[in-house]
């Protein structure tokens, strides 16, 4: 079984290459908050965008396309143990797609300005939907990643 | 540009068919909590499950296998005003790719038993990743849904 997704769109990012992100900013929840850049959605796809603007958080789900490979016991970016490429949110997994929440702050036409940016320029964006309620936990455990956070 | 991605694993569900599943449920933002099932994972991939019962939710990336075509502007379960599909969380859209936060309750090999499932029996699942701080997003806008929210 296979399935094939063509991207909706693209993310313009302050980050032009993962060497441009400072892995310690995933330690800080709060981390890539103010970082800005567009998702740029295909105009063919405009009109799915309407009402977006009422929503104060997106959830992006893209590809990792400078990924290659994986393993599935991997070291984190914020470790130095073995963890499952499952409890990491690693860019080398399985099928390379990432989910990053971000925040709307204007959208002129196709493009929507957002911040909250953690993926590099030129990132194909396969889905935007609105985060909601449902997707707002509390009284998370955090598994081997607890004691890495700072905040 | 197309990416293709092969399932990891399969969401064994209560709802046997998308018929089972009861719409006034999405209108609740806990309606789903108490609703059981697993995620299990074909066994080459079981060593990359490692570390992930230390988290209390996982974000479950999966394909409306039973969604065909999509419209840009929809009518959502709740409403009946035509919403831009990127706004709202319909099976049918440009990409049929679904995103819902589960409850851990017991990792057993390449079965990890969950609260929370709203998919049905048999959806194709591409990824699993731990729920974080990053996820969780406060005073949230939730647009044309705020309404149609009863709790």
């Amino acid at each position: 079984m296979e399935f094939k997704f063509k991207p909706i769109g693209v993310v313009h990012s302050p980050f032009k290459k993962k060497e441009d992100i400072d892995s310690e900013k995933f330690a800080d929840s709060g981390g890539f908050d103010p970082v800005q850049g567009e998702l740029e959605i295909f105009q063919e796809f405009e009109k799915g965008l309407k009402d977006i603007d009422g929503f104060s958080y997106l959830i992006v789900l893209f590809v990792f396309h400078k990924s290659e490979g994986y393993r599935l016991h991997t070291k984190p970016l914020l470790d130095d143990t073995l963890r499952g490429v499952f409890s990491t949110r690693s860019p080398h997994r399985p099928n390379p797609v990432g989910m990053t929440v971000v925040e709307v702050l204007e959208r002129k036409g196709n493009r929507i300005k957002v911040s909250g940016i953690d993926m590099i320029e030129g990132t194909p964006i396969l889905d935007i939907k609105p985060y909601t309620s449902r997707d707002q936990k509390t009284a998370i455990k955090l598994g081997w990643l607890k004691s890495k956070m700072k905040k």
